[in-house]
């Protein structure tokens, strides 16, 4: 809206100074409105809805200061411009602490002046409007982007297993604090047979809508691939470094540019040992038996970047009474310190010190008072005891 | 903060006048500094950092005219209340001109007045600070937001086939336009043997995140399903109504609690045929020749919701010259009318009309102006002619 469009309401009672102004006004393109005292001004105010009231302060009826009292009252960002005598200084301090917007002594030798104040009154009214309208989308667009995102983050929460689950002398827990809505940490596990019982923990590089598309992945993959092999029951011959590598051409021929670092493994309650395979995943689990943890051992390529990475499986045999806890390296960032070697180093022993479930090890860790954090952080906690 | 932390900073010559107020305020938990005149006001004002000034008007040095003026030009939200005399009242207009918070007329009565004034303009400053911060904010998290969204956007896209694409006698080319920045609308063609050509369109309900993630899982189990047919030479006997029923069952198992409707189809350029399969996708797909244009026949479940859903195939022989058009429901927004069998009524004609090339029917369609839509908007055209 330029200036000129804008319609002005002068309220004066002398009509002499009223058609001056009015006159001026009008040949610098205003419309115009005029009201003879407050009464009629505050009547005009509110059928006409003038974009700005110029307005005397001593006057029959109705005197300026409740006139503008009033205006300020219907519209507190309605600029009022006062014209009037010198002789009322007092009503001129009333009327800017009132909020009107600036105070010309009559009479104005030069209009230009009420016409500069005028259009600066226009103009910070329609910043304010822009600057509110500006306000107003930002928080649509958050608002839509954020129903967005949470629709998706409930989809991908959807996908995690129950925690915790029991199942014959298996405890299963997981943690996934996501870093904003969309995370690429993904944990699974379920039993695929009487005697085995399948896990993985999953870091997909970056966070957000990109790298949780490829956990949904991970997770199709995975079950379908198992499945599969049920139906053709071949699912006792399952060996996690092959599963990775269908993981590993999955997410290359996907294309979307992610690559994730995964554990997987496999428990065999039967033999009571652990079959695993390791996708550059660091930092690698900690087995804790008898109040001590140390690292696995392993190593292995990021999954989802080399065509020709081949896997390997590696089978130990369990202690008796055991934890095996899986993180995500966003847990190194929760440790004090600075040093990433020295983190890695305490990490066994604190988790020793408190595996006695996930709520006291995520306690230890400082993960029970998070809600969201810079990067992805999870946990998969597992507790064993031979059968 | 509360206001009896802050710092005042009383500027008066009088120094009864400023030890009487001074004396106040600290007693009512105000840290406050003084200075004597304008000048050793101005050089507290920079050194100290307060947060509200007290000032005379009328005072050796700097007056207090002045003084606002520089203090405003340094800190334009840093509130003044100006405590004056009352003869000098045109000095007073102009310091609220300036936009000194407040006037008070000298002697105070009351010194609750200037305690009263003096925690309103704190706590306005206050705020504006806060309203300030949360817009920052809110503007952050967008950013966020929108980069989390863009990173999957591209992700999607990047999973889209090259368009325009031509193979032998046929000629692909698609558009995709995605409401807000995840789509739920995918397309994909590819050939698949010498002979064949294999196409869909698919319509993910609802859009963003969670939508786009089955859009993702479809591209992946359509092309993995491929793959492993291809890897046994079994590819010559692909059914789109196998696949079809291989995405059900995928979509249902991924728990991402989302359905999709889907045409699906394979041109055998040999015999110059159509094979087809339709997942409860509407419009129906628009077989044009000879500038005439009807809807293929078929109907079928929607996908990802009954496991026992049944898709069936339809062959059909082609036209020697053809195009093909398969649309996602979101073009029905685009045409004229309120009327949804009018439009569907019309779309065949409409298309018959513009059906040179994807640029000329997305132009009818009121597609090419459009670069974000409440829907998602997706088109899908073949141009064929038999070998």
């Amino acid at each position: 809206m330029p200036n000129t469009q804008a319609t002005l309401l002068i309220i004066d009672d002398d009509r002499v100074v009223r058609a001056s102004i009015a006159a001026y006004l009008e040949d610098s393109g205003f419309t115009v409105l005029q009201a003879v005292d407050g009464e009629q001004g505050l009547a005009m105010f509110k059928s006409e809805h003038p974009d700005l009231v110029i307005c005397d302060l001593r006057m029959p009826k109705l005197g300026g200061i409740d006139l503008i009292r009033q205006v300020v009252d219907i519209d507190p960002d309605m600029p009022v411009i006062v014209v009037s005598g010198a002789g009322v200084m007092n009503d001129a301090v009333e009327a800017l602490r009132l909020g009107a917007a600036d105070y010309l002594i009559k009479p104005i030798e030069d209009l230009v002046v009420l016409e500069h104040s005028i259009k600066r009154s226009l103009r910070r009214v329609r910043l304010e409007k822009e600057n509110q309208r500006y306000q107003q989308q930002l928080q649509e667009s958050l608002n839509l982007l954020k129903e967005d995102q949470d629709a998706g983050h409930l989809a991908q929460m959807n996908m995690l297993p129950v925690t915790p689950w029991d199942t014959k002398n298996l405890h299963f827990a997981h943690k996934v604090i996501p870093s904003l809505y969309l995370s690429g940490d993904f944990v699974d596990y379920f039993r695929i047979d009487e005697d085995q019982v399948f896990f993985y923990l999953a870091d997909v590089s970056g966070h957000g809508a990109s790298s949780a598309f490829a956990t949904v992945l991970l997770k199709f993959i995975t079950t379908s691939w198992l499945y599969r092999l049920h139906r053709k029951g071949l699912v006792r011959d399952l060996k996690p470094s092959i599963l990775l590598g269908h993981i590993n051409e999955g997410l290359i021929n996907s294309k979307i540019g992610k690559h994730v670092t995964m554990v997987m493994g496999i428990i065999n309650e039967n033999d009571n040992t652990l079959t695993y395979t390791m996708g550059g995943h660091l930092p690698l689990p900690v087995l804790c038996s008898e109040g001590k943890g140390h690292y696995l051992e392993g190593t292995g390529k990021v999954v989802g970047l080399f065509e020709d990475a081949v896997f390997e499986d590696i089978k130990i045999q369990l202690p008796t009474s055991y934890t095996l806890t899986l993180l995500s390296d966003g847990i190194l960032d929760l440790l004090p310190g600075s040093d990433l070697k020295g983190k890695e180093t305490m990490l066994p022993t604190l988790i020793a010190e408190h595996d006695g479930s996930l709520e006291s090890l995520s306690d230890a860790l400082g993960m029970t008072a998070l809600e969201a954090s810079p990067d992805d952080i999870s946990l998969l906690f597992i507790r064993g005891k031979a059968l």
